[in-house]
């Protein structure tokens, strides 16, 4: 199987701008689109579906918690129930979109804070495969988590995720901040060749742990996005799914 | 064709109750369901639509201007587009509960001033039809105004409601205010009878108007919404379409 | 110092009601006013303070984490900076309306999960006192956990408040649920006034525990509120601070 | 009377970014702060009194209808009541943070369309005025409309700003866009040297028309916004206040 591209996109809100999407459309997959919960609204959502289907890009949806304010990056206490019930909200009106288009959903991928509680909190992982029940598509997330734990044993196709502009921690954790720092664009590709082929990262602390690499995630919001993007694609030339574009 | 009885619901918020869907649920054929724009989130929009299935009654959705402080009762300026887009975004948000209930959409129906406004602009209208076109759905509104005229053109299916709990002006228009007064139910049972029969209704000014009433609606935010709709049902009983309930 | 009671209140919402503010108000000294955070919005603010000083109720304000789906009750994870913005927001914006209705600020108390965030989270009880050093005003809050400890020890008087409408656990917590049940108003009023002159309280599991009753919170959404603030009020009418309304 | 130059900024939201406030504020006398309804929230509140402390610039609210999604530049149907309700709640917060840091309320200037309505319709003229009263500072408009004729009658201190970086159109009023164009820097400046001593602005369609100039004022938002303000400054030298920064 050959490895894509995903990126977290469609991230402006109203007048605000957040990552340069036209540039970023043409070098990736598959993106993850904001489905106006920690960013975008209905005017995004629109134009980011029809940038990705302009570009033969594959639309996910990447719902968050409610927090627009936070980028949906500050943890907030929901039930299993209510987060269910949350997440099919910003699918269901995602694929509002899709349908508007003639495309059809990818998968679902968790945003921020609520990806990384997905990937510890066993009602909250349920709650990420309740909608997925609802729409029948992958999900992603990082192995050696909740994340595939979980989805795997409800049955749902789980797409391990290894990120280029983020840090792991000695422990295999991903390091997130509530902004993202520029990254070494030449480093993240080999990072990323290394995790393809050895399924191997080395963490902050340099400790080598395992890895797993069936799509490479680029966030739109990292300051040099557009240039990590190029250099990854470059660097995993041999193994990245090949784009047709329309 | 039997006339139903619909009725706009679902319009609790978090902890904040409006309208007794419960036992307003039992007494109709068609329920128009809040987005979470005007009212409701996503916990009371899956209740809301569970409700319905165990009653037997067909899920409309009800999209709002983006107005939850003003119950979408607040005029606001958008464009055609955007006006599209925010409809097309609520009702795949309620596709998505539908989908995880097991029903499919039954219809459109817009909300307070944005039902004003596509009634008598016709980029609103326009911006309806563009919603409409998408999800393929009749269009409930009211007859003798754009709803009808820009629908129709525009190939949708269009469902003219008459209301059991809304006055009428001497020109035909319904008279809107932010919060909906108790009615007379006796009356409001022998106004619908007379629109279904006569196709008729007496303006506040005491003026005999034209009208049509393929559906009748009530307001469940009225505060004697289920005595009037008792009342209406038994009315119209010839008339009615019947109910089965699970 | 005569205790006093005060009640949580003005948590409407645009159309929404809650809580019977008209009935609850001549009961009670001291209103804690939602700033439109976890309930209320600019206009029911300015009625509530209207309100207030037609009965001679002092107005404190009670601010929340930014949750007004959650009603306030869903925990966020928010810096010790960000929380007392948070705060200070809050409270400059009731202080607008007690100026309109030349009222001064009388307290702060923290709403729902932020007041419990304050009780047991250091850096949550410092943005309280951060807050409370612009405004110079006295902090309610629980005996005998981080309220007390730190408000008391960055210089901020302390006013210990006794709840007469929820339980405590056997540790002396409050137990706090999203929606209060109605309470029997008549062992409220009793569990009061031995707070007042014994200073203990009975925990759900019989255990006696010290407590401290500088004042009496009854909340407005609790279903019988008014039954039970009635209630207090006769059984503490030898220690209360008597009202003089205008 | 020296002209001063004032800029509505602080227009920043959560993670995103909105002008370059840094490099504007030692350009600028006065800052007019957005209150969180169109564009900032409280964090950003904070940072930009904050900043315009450091630069001893005066600092105003710059209220909004309630519209983030909207940047306030979408026209939505209130009372006056609810509007002065609306424009209070916002100022009352912003003093909360010039409490915070020593500073005291410059003025009021509404933002985006409801600026424009208010220079239109008298109800929300008078709403303004009505908030004014509240906080007892002068309002910022345009002359020789409602601004002028209504806040002047009221007995507010009214003054006239003269705007660096938005066409006029031959009626003399304004023409403002959702997002702004970046304008020729020079040309700016020499259209606001001409306001200022000869009372004149030139229309878009050529017509000489009068005009008044006690403030001019850039947008943080126009693209080119630091150049225009430097050209701005260098320009009327002779007439502007000068800055003392601490």
């Amino acid at each position: 199987m050959p490895v894509t591209l995903n990126c977290d996109m469609g991230e402006a809100f109203g007048l605000y701008k957040m990552g340069d999407d036209e540039a970023l459309m043409p070098l990736i997959n598959v993106a993850n689109v904001a489905c106006g919960f920690h960013a975008s609204d209905f005017n995004h959502m629109r134009t980011t579906v029809q940038l990705a289907r302009r570009h033969g890009v594959r639309v996910g949806a990447h719902p968050s918690l409610p927090d627009l304010q936070g980028f949906g990056r500050r943890e907030m206490a929901m039930t299993r129930e209510e987060m269910a019930n949350c997440v099919i909200y910003q699918i269901g009106a995602l694929k509002g979109f899709l349908d508007a288009d003639g495309m059809t959903l990818s998968h679902i991928k968790p945003h921020g804070t609520l990806y990384g509680m997905a990937g510890r909190l066993e009602h909250i992982a349920h709650a990420i495969c309740d909608a997925a029940d609802v729409f029948e598509v992958p999900i992603m997330g990082m192995a050696g988590t909740l994340h595939e734990e979980i989805y795997t044993a409800r049955g749902h196709r789980f797409i391990a995720e290894f990120y280029a502009d983020l840090d792991y921690n000695d422990e295999g954790g991903l390091i997130i901040t509530r902004e993202h720092d520029a990254k070494d664009a030449a480093e993240a590709g080999a990072r990323c060749l290394r995790a393809i082929t050895d399924g191997k990262v080395q963490s902050v602390g340099g400790v080598d742990l395992p890895t797993k690499a069936e799509t490479i995630c680029v966030h739109s919001d990292t300051p040099n996005a557009v240039e990590i993007a190029s250099a990854v694609r470059a660097a995993i030339a041999d193994h990245i799914e090949q784009k047709e574009e329309s």
